[in-house]
Parts: C-alpha cells; sequence; structure tokens
C-alpha cells in the first residue's frame, strides 16, 4: 500500500480543498468580529484532510452532479465535522489541547465559545441545506439530504459513538463493541457524504446507491484500522495532534485487539472490499477508489 | 395583570403540553437503555412551561393547520429548546445545578452526556422536520420551517445571544445591548416558534405574517423582563431554578437597569403592543393573546 503521492489524486484533493476553503470563507465572512464566528472559522477553516467534503464532491461527480449543489453538500458536511471535533476536544470529553498541529478551539478561545461554536457549526449546516441558494436547488432532493445528515450526526450515529467512546477509556471494549463504536462515530457521517454526492446528482439508481453505501461502510472501517495504527506509530510532528492517547487512555483499538500486523491486514482487506463494491460504476468510481487508497496509505 | 388562571388558557396548555409529551416520547423511545437517549429525554420532558410549543399550536390553529404538522414543529422547536437550556446550564457557561427543580442534565448524569445529549437534541429536531412524516408533508413549507428554525438558533440567533450572555458576566451591558442580547437569545426561539406555525398553515399572507411576526417579537421582550422581574422576586422553590442568580453574577437585567416599577411598565407596554399587533386576526387571535397574558403574569 505504498505510493500515496498518486499526481492526480492529490491534485482533486487540492481542488476540493480550495473550493470548501472558498465556500466556507464566504459562508461564515458575514460577521468577522464576532468572537463566534471567529471560533467557527478558526475551527472549520483550519486545514484538514477534508476527507468528507472529497467523498461528496467525488460520489457527486461519478454521476454528473451539478458542482453548486455539490459545493453545497461538501460545506454541511465538513461543517458537522468541525463541530464533532470541537465538542469531542472539550476537557469533559477527550480533553485534547491540540488538533491539525494547533491549539484546539476551547484553548484558541474559551470553553464556552467552543461549546457555542459547535453548536452553531452544527445549526450552520442543517441552515445552508435548508436555503435555496442554488440554481440546481429541488426541495425533495434538499430534505433527503437534511434528513441523511442529520440522522448519520445524531443519537444514533456520531454523538451516540462519541458517547459510547468516551465512556469506554479504561473498559477495554471487544472487537464488535470497538466496530459498532467507529462505525456510529466516524462510519456514519461517511456513509452520508457518500449519500449526499449521490443525491445531489437527482438519480434513483438502487444498484448505484448500494454500490455507494457498500464502499462508503468499507472505507470507514479502513479509515478507522489506519486511525488507529496512525495513533501508535506516528510521530506527533507528522500527525498533527497527540499521539499515543488511546494507549495512555488505555483505550481498545484494532492494532490492542488484533496486533498490528493483522490490523494492517485488515485494512488491506476493507480496501480491496471498497474497490470491489465500486464494480457497476466502472471508470466513473476512479477518483473514489483513489480516495480509498489514500485512506490506507495516508501518514496522517 | 392578575388573574393569570383563566381557565380556557389552562386548559389549552394543559392539552400542549399533553400532546408535547405524547409525541416526545414516541419519537425518544426507540433507545431507552441508552444513557444518551436516557439524557435526551429527562431534559426534554422535564415539564416545562412549553411556552415555544404553545406558540407553534396557537399560531398554527389560528390559522387552521394541520395538526400533524404543528405536532412536528412544536416538538423540533422545544427540542431546540432542551438543547439550549442543557449546554447553557453546563459548568463552562451558566453554571446550574437546577432547573425546573430538577438536577439539571449534567448534574443528574455527567458533563459529557450533558453535552452530548443537547447535540443529538439539536441534531433530532432538524430530523424531524426533514422526514417525511405527516400526511401533510410538503417539501417546500418543511424547508422553509428548517430554514426559519436554523437561523433562529444558530449564531446570529439563539447561540449569538448566549455567546454575549455569557461573556458580559460584570461587564454590565447597556440598555440597548441587554435588548440585543435577548432579542438574539431568546426573542428569536420566540418568533421562530411562532413562524412555524404560520408555515404549517401553508397559507402565503404577508399581512398576517407580518402581525404574527411583530407579536412575537413583542411576547419576546415582555418575556425577558418578567424573566428578569421572577429571578429578583421569586422564592426559589416557585421558580424552580436558581433565584437571584443575576445580581450574584453582577449581570444587566431589565429592573437593575430601569428600576423594578419601570420594567413592569415596559413589561406591560410590550404586552399592550403584543395584543395592538395581532388585530388583523381578529377572534382567531384569542388564545394567542392570552399566551401573551399569560407570559406577563405568570410567576415562573
Amino acid at each position: 500500500m505504498s505510493g500515496c503521492a498518486i499526481p492526480d489524486f492529490l491534485k482533486f484533493q487540492e481542488s476540493c480543498q480550495a473550493s470548501l476553503h472558498t465556500k466556507l470563507t464566504e459562508i461564515l465572512s458575514p460577521k468577522p468580529t464576532s468572537a463566534l464566528y471567529q471560533a467557527m472559522s478558526y475551527s472549520v477553516l483550519n486545514g484538514g484532510k477534508r476527507l468528507r467534503g472529497m467523498l461528496v464532491y467525488a460520489s457527486g461527480e461519478a454521476l454528473n452532479a451539478p458542482r453548486p449543489e455539490l459545493d453545497i453538500a461538501a460545506c454541511a458536511v465538513e461543517m458537522i465535522h468541525a463541530f464533532s471535533l470541537i465538542h469531542d476536544d472539550l476537557p469533559a470529553m477527550d480533553d485534547d489541547n491540540l488538533r491539525r498541529g494547533k491549539p484546539t478551539c476551547h484553548i484558541a478561545f474559551d470553553e464556552a465559545t467552543a461549546i457555542l461554536a459547535g453548536d452553531a457549526l452544527q445549526t450552520l449546516a442543517f441552515q445552508i441545506l435548508s436555503q435555496n441558494n442554488s440554481p440546481y436547488f429541488k426541495a425533495d432532493i434538499r430534505l433527503k439530504m437534511l434528513e441523511a445528515l442529520s440522522i448519520a450526526s445524531g443519537a444514533d450515529g456520531m454523538a451516540g459513538g462519541q458517547q459510547i467512546d468516551v465512556h469506554a477509556t479504561g473498559k477495554k471494549l471487544s472487537l464488535s463493541e470497538l466496530q459498532h463504536m467507529h462505525h456510529l462515530k466516524t462510519g456514519r457521517l461517511i456513509s452520508a457524504s457518500v449519500e449526499l454526492g449521490y443525491l445531489a446528482a437527482g438519480r434513483e439508481d438502487n444498484t448505484v446507491r448500494s454500490a455507494l453505501l457498500d464502499y462508503a461502510e468499507k472505507i470507514g472501517l479502513a479509515f478507522q484500522i489506519q486511525d488507529d495504527i496512525l495513533d501508535l506509530t506516528s510521530q506527533e510532528g507528522t500527525l498533527g495532534k497527540t499521539v499515543q492517547k488511546d494507549l495512555r487512555q488505555n483505550k481498545a483499538t484494532y492494532p490492542l485487539l488484533l496486533g498490528l500486523d493483522e490490523a494492517k491486514n485488515q485494512a488491506k482487506a476493507a480496501y480491496d472490499a471498497a474497490i470491489a463494491s465500486l464494480e457497476p460504476l466502472g471508470k466513473a468510481a476512479d477518483t473514489l477508489k483513489a480516495i480509498a487508497h489514500y485512506i490506507v496509505c495516508r501518514d496522517r
């Protein structure tokens, strides 16, 4: 799984990052002097891989979805992700000081501002999806996007997964409990990102939808195994966040439960299954395949 | 402004409270054993005046909106309100132990669970509005509801107001700053409640909409002045939350800035203006008038 620096993929990632930066800056610009807006911007514009945004663009572009719809959906997904990171980093949760090589939101601002910035980023994600701000706006499609994104973010998704994770410290989850936790905490939002791209295209094709959701589930698993491997094996300067935190917090991880080699094998197996899932899309899925490859060979 | 116990109003309030309790219980029932769902239920089913829910029902019923749509909108508004109370009560915010006479969410559960329960209640509010679960479902109307509710809840509404409030301790806001803070923190959600009732009716009538929004703005002001008066003059057992907290936190309030008598005068003036705003609705606005009356004569 070496050779991550595929030029076409890097170009795609840079283009997604640039689009997201422009759109998110535009959306967050009205109140540059408010500390709340500053904290929201600080967190959502703080670089990042933009994996979820890339998945919206890549799945949507595979089906010829209109770009303005993908921009809105990708911004919404990245806002939800940024909100979750702000709250996960809080002292009452993972209590982390470092995120993407910079102070976390509650360190750079204060705890109350961080809680509210997270709250307001969540709200803004749903707000931009509800607004008629694209020439391709179709009410029924937007509602389906809102439904998919809200279900993925809430008590049966991301928030539910974080609730399990934050209360699992020292409890050593079993492998199936670990998978369930990650499926909720990370997997559901990854799947929603792919689904929003699919919905933006306005096509109803159950074969394609199933293929995409199957792909999303597999890369979600690969992503999490790789995350655990990186936490164990990376240098802090490379990863941009605190390393070996799982070990210190006595948390179950894939390498701990499976051994490092078997964890790597399972990441590779999930990658292979993700690629196989995309078969019905043919050549149109090349970017999605490159994202899957990136997920298992990234070093941060 | 005496004589709060108007039998018809009390009957209406009880009926709204019962409907909300039934619907919210139904929505939150799938996972009774999860601590996160328990914390969400604990907070959103913890009694309360249901002012915002009542406003949805009363404005909608004044325009013959279908009941199932009002149920969904009222539940969404009450979820947003409950979410905001959970987060406002957190140690990093208002640090309050008592809410409606019971331990606040982070005391009854823990801080991480309270943060996530607030997050997930916000998500759930948008989720139920996005779902096609009513025979009267119209996608464009639901999107307008989602837009109105999200704008009212976010950085330019409730979260923005709380950001000002939590950082204003000891700073003594001026009267206009105080009004602006309350307009964002409380007023916007009260207005959105009325607007959701209006939207549920599916009528486009700008005279009626303006009348309702004008009414909402005035009762929002009356509500906040009365809240400050109650904080100053009530007994904890009656109010169900910590009293004279504003004084101890050295916060600006209407009675402090205006004197108690003038604050009472201004609450009465806001009430009168609210009643006058409803003129275009005639008899249909009787319940809305009763709510305005309740707001200025309530003792908790």
